[in-house]
């Protein structure tokens, strides 16, 4: 069995169907994905990419599988779907997602056109060893208990980003137990943990009793990890940068967005330094964007946070043509509605599953939390700001708005 | 300078004064004091001592300094504080407070008497280095804004055991980031920070803008290691055996509170397998006592929760003759009301100094989850579970009652 | 399965055979067996036991099984053994080894008697559960191949302590990659490995191909380790004063052997203190002698280098009578002529497996290191320092000798 | 004072002047310029840059300069050589420095050229802040006394290396204990540090008495990160290629070396993807070529051993022709002469400064291991590397040659 070595893991040993995945040029592709896309400009450590994550939330996935009882063929599909889970990603990952997802209506985790269409050889080696595609794409889509393995609220993927998240940015707060979660995951429901008759794609992934502390940890972990790294302003700045100029590159040059999607990031860095210099070189140079407006919830009027795109980008024009300056010059960064995916994991309490948020109390006061910090952005450059805060306010209707920087 | 490696913080590097104090026999012997008392029977690498927290609660005091711009005098106060601020505690730490308080009315930092009284070298070594052997007492008992780095909400104490215990136990939820916390610190209020004119000693200690989710951070640390290390029930068990037989020593030894207060770890293993061993033996050799009983808030009612020591007694006699056993195969078990200290610790939010209860949604999730998590049990060899429990329920007027083993 | 969590590896499962050895009293007594006994007076968070290090050993032993291709029933034996390797050894582990030796002729690596003698509820759960005892305990001693694998230039002890050495002291020449050691072990030789006919526990255990700089790795972390932590002077100081006020308690009470080799730490502790006060009172606060004597092989007679340990004793005599104090107060410390056993570990090159230091000119290199880093010591209290040290020159031959302090 | 979290030190303290540093574009453009090159194709999570690295490099020197006692202006100039030591290198780091010295004469620490004729924005924030450049460029050199604490066998550059290393491959044999190190630095010899009169930018760098162990612990970490990590077969195929990729990308475009030691990594692949799509799309996706020689010292003429780089292109050349293909198609990989420049640090020992390999029997011992491990290789497609191989023979002169894949 081969082994590759890994900073968070120590090695992980592959099977000859995962060593055969990794070399197809789909898996290789994602040694040029980097896991956080901009988070480096903030914690500059954060350089860590989606091939070695994928590499993780594949040894995990093995660990989970021994302790579930699922048939070889089973079992081969879950962990060949925990390899593949991100191929689909466009260059800077999430970054990207939106502008992919406007264009052609798929998510990075929707990689049955992947499979069956382009990049055929991952497809052809899961064929040559008796793997349905079909079957992969649909556990990596989330689909049935096995799926929430590798795409939901206790998944291996959550599990190895938060520890390794962690590691590479050097911020303790992503350190869960991994080998505690991965030993303590059950089926559960319909009957098929006991009777073993049930099918178990479409029994309830959970945790054994007595974890609820450790469903709340994941919980916790994910919270701070917000607070402090994925939603760090800096990251958010110049990830909201990145996506503008991105819209402008596909805009301005006859890209179609299926190459766009196959880009890595390296390739996308040159390309909007070399299309969009206004916004690229900033980028590479972190030359940043300052904050003219960075408010809450309670200052924006509910119809500003639920703006589509199309509100968003409108918003932009109209604040730049205010101020008299470029409308490149102006990003307005609405994050979606504050949520915490992982408070509907289920944890069994006294023999009985219950989902975390009717079993913790914890779950109202990090809801809360997320609320809190839910903050609206305009950015521009630092000549700007209080041009474009002043603009901003009328146009997006704030309350008792004021920059910060 | 002196340096001491330590396998959390690396290098302690030691003042002259705190090389001195080191050598000491008070502070030799805290060699001898585990931190985790019967953790360890639960997690076994948790042999860790309160020498070796003292020094990185001195690593951490000298940091936290470095911050605050004291004056010479006062900063080598405080540092000799934190160096000190364990050595009052007695075999076990913890685990022996309640017995040694109710004996002498003294807790474990309230060290002035011993400064004065008793082990007078530490003392000696204060005065022939002019400090004030008082002064370092209040400090340790926790008085003003210094004393609070040393003993409160935000104290460095708290940001060593949590990293400490959690490298030593293996559970993750301990790693706090000690490096920002240090880093943030401030002493603010009566205008202290700004005009330089008030004391510092009566300026408020309290985390600087930005830092909520630091706060936060400590607090759910807290709580999740409260819940999977220091209330662990099978820790929880040893722990009172061990003090049930502590009691038995001293009633039935003529060893006096003092004499007992100054004992080592080794010395009370020893001293009760020879003098209690029904109880001392058990403890060594990690044979323990079953839960008879184990119900949460809701199952027992007020005059139970806050029953005194003789009360507790008093059960534990009657629901022994009920059964028809020996009074010290009864061990009934009632934690204090719940609470979490961390909560009053004070963060700038908007310029405006705030508790963090006030300023933080989490608070209140957490305050729930230690009330949900707070369990009064019951313990005795296994053979008598069903009896006891049974026995106790009448005794304690529990509700809805069963044994969980 | 049980999980046990420990500092180094994480989780440690345990079949049910494990979780049975490890209820029993001779195991559960190796809580109270320090893994470094005096080092913990130089290092002070090294306060790790046997206990967990037992753990780890039956930890990597199983990993390196699942590559060996071992049959079940021999598997069983090979895990029990690393389980139970270190049950033999006397209070304070490698430092009362001599004593126990020199009086039952047996080392700690000895267990047949201890199986099938006294304790003997380790010895009824292997029975219980069809493994042979006296298997078990020649496993333990190091018998062919799989002997080897627990006690053997390539064992699974030394892979576990060098880490968990490292972790607990903070010193980290000990972190070598035991999870690539633990892979790359094989059984060759008798055709062992490619026909399977032969019997594997003759086979010789080796390292893969590939190796030199595997087994290399481990050579030079135990030579580091020796150098800083293991042979620190504090801490040869400290154990050869233990090892004198074992003698003086053997000599002054009527404990027998058997009786001390199962006394543990803080029952020999307490013994010392009050039967030798005069060593273990110093023992007990650190307060130690001073080096008299510090010098290298080039200074010592081959004579003196080969002393045993009644002359030794003698030259102490000797030495306290010329100065004219007691025979207490003077500590002879000769070690054992340097050696590293690890040079003797097979790796195969180029197909062929190869003693190491045919392997690797880097052998010869640590061997001369180590003959450098001999050292023999004499030690007092502070106050005869310079009497003892000319005293000793004279009564042991030495050339050039000065003290060090 | 600023502070930005590092993943192998924790929080980096900036001072002003480094913080200014910090964000000129000569210096984040070490964002983009990774610590190891192609070594991540061996070990995935090996992604970490030379900007981090760089950090951390003004860190420890930070910590020694504490100890040094050098006067403020000199402590300034070492800072900022020390973050500054790494701009000089092209993309790839040390992948492209033999073709931009062989262009232009110059290595990746001479910066003089760079602070006073291009980038001039760094020289500027230098100036401006009362510093002399040339002081900075000739510390980077490595003149003198500090200049060896930025840039000599004893520099703290190399013991950042080898721990972030260790940290991001995951392999632990780089883990040096920087706290010691840098504790334990003296400036020595010509009176300095006693006298205080003498320039402490003449004296010598040295470990202070007693660490004889300390310094091989370099020596060994170095080894043995060369054997595994730094020049793992992989890697160096990868580096090869690359190298003769550049050269290509040179000779079939109008890129001057200057504008070419300007790129970043991501600029580099894809130029050379694009311009030298061959070799460039086989780097990217690592389709990499095969070993088709694999010799020691021992089979090669010493001849062949010291080719220069005209020699090795000619050879490729000839071999290519030999077996009828594409001269891109066959890659001779000549290593420089085997040699450990850390031999020759200076420890304290009895009082007197010694060159470590007149200290140290291990020197030797380690000095041959990299000899034996120096290994001339030849590259190839996979289909060729029969025929290269026996082409490569003849042409290079080399004896008993086996190709090994």
């Amino acid at each position: 069995m081969k082994a590759i070595k890994d900073s968070v893991h120590g090695h992980v040993r592959l099977g000859d169907l995962a060593a055969e995945l990794v070399d197809t040029p789909a898996f290789q592709r994602l040694r040029h994905i980097k896991q956080l896309s901009t988070v480096r400009l903030v914690y500059p450590s954060a350089n860590h990419t989606r091939f070695e994550h994928s590499l993780g939330v594949y040894h995990l996935a093995r660990g989970a599988i021994d302790g579930l009882g699922l048939d070889d063929d089973t079992a081969a599909h879950v962990r060949a779907a925990a390899l593949l889970h991100d191929v689909g990603h466009g260059p800077y990952g999430h970054q990207t997602e939106g502008i992919i997802r406007r264009a052609t209506g798929r998510d990075h985790d929707d990689i049955a056109w992947l499979l069956t269409d382009a990049d055929r050889e991952a497809c052809r080696v899961l064929e040559r060893n008796g793997l349905d595609p079909e079957r992969v794409a649909s556990l990596i889509a989330g689909e049935g208990g096995l799926g929430a393995l590798v795409s939901g609220e206790l998944d291996v993927d959550r599990m190895d980003y938060l520890v390794r998240d962690a590691h590479h940015t050097g911020v303790p707060y992503g350190t869960v137990d991994t080998g505690r979660l991965v030993n303590e995951l059950r089926l559960a429901g319909n009957g098929a943990s006991d009777s073993g008759s049930a099918d178990p794609e479409d029994a309830a992934l959970v945790l054994a009793e007595g974890n609820v502390p450790t469903a709340e940890s994941l919980l916790v972990a994910r919270s701070l990890m917000n607070a402090v790294v994925y939603r760090h302003h800096v990251s958010r700045v110049a990830g909201a940068m990145l996506e503008r100029a991105c819209e402008r590159y596909l805009d301005r040059t006859d890209t179609d967005v299926t190459a766009f999607r196959r880009m890595a990031d390296h390739d996308l860095l040159v390309a909007l330094r070399e299309e969009v210099p206004a916004l690229g070189e900033r980028i590479e140079r972190r030359d940043l964007y300052k904050r003219a407006v960075w408010v809450g919830l309670a200052d924006v009027p509910a119809g500003t946070v639920d703006a589509g795109h199309a509100e968003e980008r409108a918003a932009e024009r109209e604040i730049a043509e205010a101020v008299g300056i470029d409308r490149e010059a102006v990003v307005v960064d609405v994050p979606s509605r504050p949520g915490l995916k992982e408070s509907g994991s289920t944890v069994v309490v006294d023999g009985v599953p219950q989902r975390l948020e009717d079993a913790s109390e914890l779950v109202a006061g990090l809801r809360s939390a997320e609320r809190r910090r839910w903050t609206l952005g305009v950015y521009c450059p630092a000549e700007h700001v209080d041009a474009v805060g002043e603009a901003a306010r009328d146009v997006l209707g704030l309350r008792g708005v004021g920059a910060r920087t």
